[in-house]
């Protein structure tokens, strides 16, 4: 979610110089590359007014060749007007193994359907309907469709206008349409936020990138764009195999002395964007044995007092744990459902799916724990293992795992549309605490089932699974559904905190 | 469109017999390889009240093993009402290999948002949303999704709730709302129209059955059962192909002892659900030249003077032009311009792409030809020709043009959204009247010209164009832009026709 973004990333001038001139030389490769193979490339910038917009769009431009790239402004002309909504984005799409660049994309529209007094949800429906549209059949013919948002906090952007106000070469810049953006800041991010959870697809990717350091925000925007370039190259290498051994020989389209993987990025964009939402984790948290057994009296109270009660509403939950291996699910899970009536709840241990689950779509076996209208189902370990573990593990391929983010936001809006709550606990822990737990667990005769030369095995891939995990709680953190990320170092913190956000979750539902 | 549909098709018994044993093999053994390759098979049947559904079902049933298949009822029972809607559709989707057959799909409640006093448009939209990304999702996954709609007229249902209601037997079968649905007969039919327009997608095809005759309804059924299953199992043998020839050998999925060629459909499915449209078209309408020409000067006056009221009220229209080699497409756009204010319109004669255009999506260079608010464009051959001489003269993949359906009515919708009124005519000739006007145009020395080499070629494969005339005029003809099919082998009434229609339509958007 665009609020959970770690805003205070930033580089020095000495790391942004080393990065920038890596990856120029990387970025004018990559476009030879895409004009010699035919690939159309079309990117949109879209932020907060101040964010900087127009600096991070001559960034990226100066890495290109000039001849093989046009700038528009979204905002429409006069003449503009007098024509379709679309037809100044189509007539503009670049042609093969060119780029357009667009100040603000054709996403503006929908945000403005909501951010206004009275919303218009039926325009906002239908403008997102119609983004989808258009960047699917781009996409769909081969385009390569781009979509940053420079982020940028309420009170920088407040200095932003200040610094352009006071100084009066630049204060006719800041109109008072922008500072009714700054005063209902929490008005329009959410817009934006509505408007990404429909319009973020395989089609067309958002890319959040935190610029209140403009130095990191070049480098990401960068990044991203060489990233992305540079996959949907290797693609169409991948596409034009397939395609060649199916014709006959010499017919396929692929592009000559192409060879995508010299200009792949050294650092990934993932490097520099994971860590956007687990970085700010404070895990340092912690409760004294005191402290901690007058809270867990207290919560498991409640909890059986609204269990109760949301049986008697017919009010179905589902909490859903995720976390590292020895971050404490279990336990957390026991001091959760000791208080409840076991008649009211379930919990599912998902392991790997067996052979039936896996003549099944992957999401089939999960309908399978969908409470019963009252009823609570508690998953020690969930459909995010799409994500994770079948991400890391290559036990799907990328396409499926990518896929998956927009499938898993579609599942859990129906399930909140129909009236089901989702709580997600991410239990977080440190690598040296893990490592602790693991030795712990080795060194204690009764705590040996628990540790496998698996659970070493995982370990070993910790950077792997921390990009996936910060990747997950960004993606699949949204307005019906959000993450809890539970800080896990101290079990006593953990637990207290799980309880007290469902024993929170189960009040908003039943007025509690 | 749903109401284009010709209902008065039939089949003889002796017809009948001879189709349903061959398709009784043909999918017994179409079975055996979908089990043997994995393939999931979800159908669905949704219709009228009274339409055959069951009968349907129980006739495809009996064409399968019993070991294979399931079915289930959508209405849901009590206890399906305690979980979310999806659940008992999720739970229900076939395992690899299997089929499961719905009587009703997961449609009606998208249908019943809008088929009630006060329609609830948003909850209509959402229930869309949720209808495509099941099917996507699981199509995705190898599923292939079937939806058909049995179809029948308003009398033909009057007589059969009478039938029923009669016997005292079977009197308890039609129910108030039944009956309700006959009365309101044009209202459920909008409804099901609206619904088609957002879920007919690549994902999950609907198709239309004629149910009046219930042989003919049978055999569509099984045809196209046979059909899509038929080129699913071929899709699958590619991609495994694909995935053998980049993985390492062995590795790929490829089916075993597959050849799906051997269980091909004899007679495709489109071979007798083609002509749905045109067979209706009555081609003996003609003018006498006394009536033509009061008819001509009368819708030329119209239609100047509406032109300078849409310029007036910035109304703009688009007139695009469809048909046949020599159908009169020339003659009579001239008598559709010859009133008008030259700066008011253009006339844009579409030919094979040129460079610029072929390095561009399809659509790119029509979107040139969109008028400015209160002009008018009148295209000589249009986008269509993506499923037309692209789709017959393999221009393009089936991929593609199978997909274009879907993008050109997103087109359409939003040039109607954004205020553009579309005329689309099919200018109608059988195939002996070309011939004739070819031979006159061979015969003429200064019409000669207008005949060529490609014209000859492209008449050898009438039968094929025809197939895909009328899936376009059927996938087509929306309710924001319907087809206008105009009977053209008298030139006389096809211009008045057309005439007509254009001072019609812009007599609807300027209260003329």
């Amino acid at each position: 979610m665009l609020k959970d973004l770690d805003l205070s990333v930033s580089l020095d001038k000495e790391q942004y110089k080393e990065r920038l001139d890596e990856l120029t030389i990387q970025i004018g490769q990559l476009q030879r590359q895409a004009r010699e193979a035919g690939l159309p490339i079309l990117v949109a910038f879209e932020g907060w007014e101040a964010s900087g917009k127009g600096t991070q769009i001559n960034r990226l431009l100066q890495t290109l060749d000039p001849r093989g790239y046009s700038v528009h402004v979204a905002n429409p002309s006069e003449e503009d007007k007098w024509y379709p909504y679309w037809k100044r984005f189509w007539v503009r799409a670049p042609a093969k193994g060119r780029i357009t660049v667009f100040d603000r994309g054709w996403c503006l529209e929908a945000i403005d359907c909501l951010y206004r007094e009275k919303p218009d949800e039926k325009g906002f429906e239908r403008a997102c309907r119609e983004i989808n549209a258009f960047e699917r059949q781009l996409a769909d013919d081969g385009t390569l469709v781009l979509k940053f948002f420079l982020h940028i906090g309420r009170k920088e952007q407040k200095k932003r206008f200040d610094a352009l106000g006071e100084n009066e070469n630049t204060a006719w810049k800041v109109s008072r349409e922008d500072r009714r953006q700054n005063d209902q800041y929490k008005q329009w991010r959410d817009a934006v936020q509505a408007m990404v959870e429909r319009t973020d697809t395989e089609s067309a990717r958002w890319h959040f990138v935190p610029s209140e350091d403009r130095r990191y925000a070049t480098i990401a925007v960068l990044s991203q764009f060489a990233e992305a370039v540079s996959r949907a190259l290797q693609d169409r290498v991948a596409a034009a195999a397939r395609a060649a051994s199916t014709k006959k020989a010499g017919q396929g389209d692929a592009p000559k002395d192409l060879a995508p993987d010299k200009g792949a990025a050294r650092t990934p964009a993932s490097e520099l964007t994971r860590n956007a939402i687990l970085s700010q984790v404070d895990l340092s948290l912690s409760l004294t044995k005191d402290d901690y057994a007058g809270s867990l009296s207290h919560w498991q109270d409640r909890v059986r007092d609204m269990e109760h009660a949301m049986y008697r509403e017919r009010v179905p939950l589902m909490v859903l744990y995720e976390g590292w291996d020895a971050a404490g699910k279990g336990g957390n899970i026991r001091r959760l459902t000791s208080p409840m009536d076991p008649r009211g709840y379930d919990v599912y241990p998902i392991a790997a799916p067996n052979e039936v689950e896996r003549a099944h779509h992957y999401l089939w076996r999960f309908w399978h724990t969908v409470p019963k209208a009252g009823h609570l189902s508690i998953l020690d370990r969930t459909w995010y293992g799409r994500v994770l573990v079948e991400r890391v593990e290559g036990f799907c391929t990328p396409e499926e795992w990518r896929r998956a983010y927009r499938e898993i936001n579609e599942l859990e809006e129906e399930l909140t549309e129909s009236g089901v709550s989702l709580v997600k606990f991410w239990l977080h822990i440190d690598r040296e605490e893990q490592l602790k737990r693991f030795e712990e667990r080795q060194a204690v005769p009764w705590k040996q089932w628990k540790i496998t030369e698996e659970d070493w095995r995982n370990r070993e891939k910790w950077d792997q699974y921390e990009a996936a995990v910060d990747e997950m709680l960004f993606r699949t953190s949204t307005s019906y559904a959000p993450w809890t990320v539970v800080e896990a170092n101290d079990k006593r913190y953990a637990r207290i905190k799980a309880l007290r956000t469902v024993a929170e979750r189960m009040a908003e539902r039943i007025d509690f």
